[in-house]
C-alpha cells in the first residue's frame, strides 16, 4: 500500500485533506445551500426532449463556444437586471468554481496573489493554491462587514493581482454595497471577482455589480445555476464581464469543457427561469422566519441576503453542530468559533431545525 | 472596445489564439478523431431513462466521488485488459483534459517540470503553461519513435516531475512498446502519464500500460470515452494508477465537478461497452484502407494504431490541407512540415477523403 507521502505531491498539498462538507445520510441536509424543491415537472419534460435532441450525436464534440448557452444566459442577466447584457460579455463552465479557476489560471498563477475577504467562500483561497496563486486574507470587522477604507488601504499595499469580494458573502450571507466594489476596483490594477453565486436571494434593494461592468474591464461577475435555480447537479457557473475577459479566459479553458448534456439541459432550465425562480421567495420566507425565530432561543445572526443564515453564539459550535446532527439535522460547521451556519430549505425541514435547534440551544449558547 | 493587452494577462498568455481545431461546416469533418457512428438505438433508450432518473433530484450537488461511475470504469478495464482494476484506483472527470490538468496541479505546478516527447498531443504542453509547470520538449527519431535509450538520458538530465508518453501517439498514430514506458518509469522520480486516449484502436499484439501498474505507484494511465466509445459530446476521461495517485488527485479537484448528467449518462453507456465498441473494428478497417491507398498516390503514412493517419509527404502541407478542403473534406494541419492528419470515418467519409486526395496528391506531393 503506497501512502500519499510517498508521492512526489506538491509541498503545500502534503498533509491536506480533500475540501468538501460532510455527505451523510441525515432525514435533513441543511449544509451545502441547495434549494430545497426538485425541478417542476413542466422542466423535467422539456428536459428529457432537450437531452433525447442532442443524445445521438454525442460522438461529436459539443460547440466549444457554447455560443447559444451563453446567449441565453445573456438573456437571462439583461432582463433580471436592466443591464444591457450581449453574448460576447457571458462565459460558462463546470459551475462557478470552474470559472473562478480558469480567472485565475488567466490573471493569478505562479509569482501572482489573489486577496479576499475572510471569511469568505472557501474554494478562493483553494483554487489559488491549485493553480499556484499565493493567497492573503483581506480584513473584515468583528462584525463580518468590510471597512471600505481598511480594504482599500490594504489592496494598495499587498497590490493583488486578483481580488474577490463574495456579495451576498458566504457564509456570513451580507450582500456587499455597489460603493465599497467601486472603491475595491479603483484601488487595484489587477482583476476583480464579484463572486454574486447567491445573489437572487438578497433583500429587496441589493444592486448586482452588473451595473458596474460599463467602463471597468477588470470587473467580473460570477454567477451560478445551482442556488436560486435549484440546479445544484448540473454544474453551471458563468460570468459576466467586458468582451476582452471573455476573451482572455477562452487562452486557458480546456477545449469543449462544456458537454453537449450540459449545455442542452442549461438552455432547458432557462427557458423555465419564471418557475424555477418561484422558489426564490419560499426559500427567503424561511430564512426570514428562521432569523426572526433566534433571539427567543438566546441566540443571534448575522444579517443574510443568501439562502443560508449564520446564526450563534455558541460556546463551542462543534458540540452544538453534533448536537443538532444527533436530532437528524446535518448544518455546517465552517470553522467560525461561535458560529454555525443553516441553510434555508422547506417548510418542514425548517420546522425540524428550529425544533431541534429548541432542544440545543439551551445547552450550548454562549451564556450571558 | 478594451483590447486583450490592457488586461492584466499572465504575461505567457500575451499574443497567444485559444487551442482548437477549425469548426467549419463541411461536407466530411474528418479533422478531430471522433468516431463516426452515432450512438445506437438501444442506448438511447436507456440514456434517456439514466437522464430522467436524476433529473427531478438535480436541485441536490452530484456524488463528489463519483463512486458507482468509478466502479463502472474499473469493471471495463478489468474485463478487456485482464488486470484487476478497483474504483480505489480509478478516477473520472470531465474528458481526459481535466484528468491531465488535476494531474498537473497535483505533481506539477509553480517550480516544477513536465517533459513530453514532441510532436504529441499539443494539450500536454498547453495545461501545462495553464498551470504554471515548466515545459520541456522530449526527443523522437526523425520518424517519430521514442529512442528509449536517448529518452532515458534526457529524462535524467532534465529530471522532470511529470512524464507524458502517449501510446498510441497523437498526431502521428503510433503505440509505444512496453519495454520503453518501464525503462521511462525507472528513469524518473516524477509521475509517468501514459495517455492513451486512442488505445481501443491499436493493432493487434499492442498492450496497455495498464499491466505496468503492479508495483508502480508513480505510473498514471489516462483514458476517455470520448473515441472508441463514441461519446465526445459527453466529456468523460479517466485515469487508473495506485489509490494513492487517486487519492492525491482529489486534493485539486473541484469539489462535485462531474455533474449528475455526465455520471448517469456514462453508465449507461458503459452498460452497452459491447455495442459501442462494435464501432472500431470498422473504424480500423478504414484507417487500414487509407493507409494502403497512400502508395498508388505516391504518399505515405506513420504506423497507425489510432482512429487517424498522418500522411505525407507534401511540398507544402498548409497548401494540401486548404485543396482538401476546397472538396469538401477537412483535415486536420497539425503543423508537422509535410504531412497532414486525418480521422478514419465511415467507408463513404473514406471514399470522399481518398477522392479528393487522388485529385490534391499529384500537385502537392512532395517530388522524388
Amino acid at each position: 500500500m503506497t501512502s500519499l507521502e510517498e508521492l512526489p505531491l506538491r509541498p503545500e498539498l502534503r498533509g491536506k485533506s480533500p475540501y468538501g462538507a460532510p455527505q451523510l445520510a441525515v432525514a435533513h441536509q441543511l449544509n451545502t445551500n441547495e434549494n430545497p424543491y426538485p425541478l417542476p415537472k413542466s422542466l423535467l419534460a422539456d428536459l428529457g426532449t432537450a437531452l433525447a435532441g442532442v443524445a445521438a450525436g454525442l460522438n461529436r464534440y459539443p460547440d466549444r463556444d457554447a455560443v447559444a448557452l451563453r446567449t441565453d444566459l445573456a438573456t437571462y442577466l439583461t432582463r433580471t437586471s436592466g443591464e444591457q447584457v450581449v453574448v460576447e460579455k457571458v462565459w460558462a463552465a463546470n459551475g462557478s468554481n470552474e470559472v473562478l479557476q480558469q480567472l485565475l489560471q488567466t490573471f493569478g498563477g505562479a509569482d501572482r496573489t489573489a486577496l479576499g475577504f475572510t471569511p469568505s467562500y472557501s474554494m478562493h483561497p483553494i483554487i489559488a493554491g491549485s493553480t499556484s496563486t499565493a493567497w492573503v486574507d483581506g480584513h473584515r470587522r468583528a462584525d463580518f462587514t468590510i471597512d471600505v477604507d481598511a480594504a482599500v488601504a490594504q489592496v494598495r499595499e499587498v497590490r493583488p493581482d486578483v481580488v474577490f469580494v463574495t456579495s451576498p458573502n458566504n457564509p456570513t450571507g451580507t450582500a456587499v454595497d455597489l460603493d465599497t466594489i467601486a472603491a475595491l476596483y479603483d484601488a487595484t490594477d489587477g482583476v476583480l471577482v464579484v463572486d454574486e453565486a447567491y445573489t437572487e436571494f438578497a433583500r429587496t434593494g441589493t444592486v448586482s455589480a452588473l451595473s458596474l461592468l460599463p467602463g471597468r474591464p477588470r470587473l467580473v461577475v460570477s454567477r451560478t445555476m445551482s442556488k436560486a435555480f435549484g440546479m445544484a447537479g448540473l454544474r453551471l457557473g458563468y460570468l459576466a464581464a467586458d468582451p476582452a475577459v471573455v476573451e482572455a479566459v477562452q487562452l486557458v479553458r480546456l477545449p469543449y469543457h462544456l458537454s453537449s448534456l450540459t449545455q442542452a439541459a442549461a438552455r432547458a432550465a432557462l427557458a423555465h427561469t419564471d418557475e424555477l425562480l418561484a422558489t426564490v421567495e419560499a426559500v427567503k420566507a424561511q430564512r426570514d422566519r428562521i432569523v426572526a425565530a433566534l433571539p427567543a432561543l438566546g441566540l443571534t445572526s448575522v444579517p443574510s441576503d443568501a439562502n443560508f443564515v449564520l446564526f450563534g453564539h455558541f460556546g463551542d459550535a462543534h458540540a452544538a453542530w453534533q448536537a443538532l446532527l444527533d436530532r437528524g439535522v446535518l448544518v455546517r460547521d465552517v470553522g467560525l468559533p461561535g458560529w454555525l451556519r443553516v441553510t434555508a430549505g422547506t417548510l418542514e425541514e425548517t420546522d425540524a431545525f428550529l425544533t431541534a435547534l429548541g432542544e440545543v440551544a439551551p445547552s450550548h449558547r454562549l451564556g450571558d
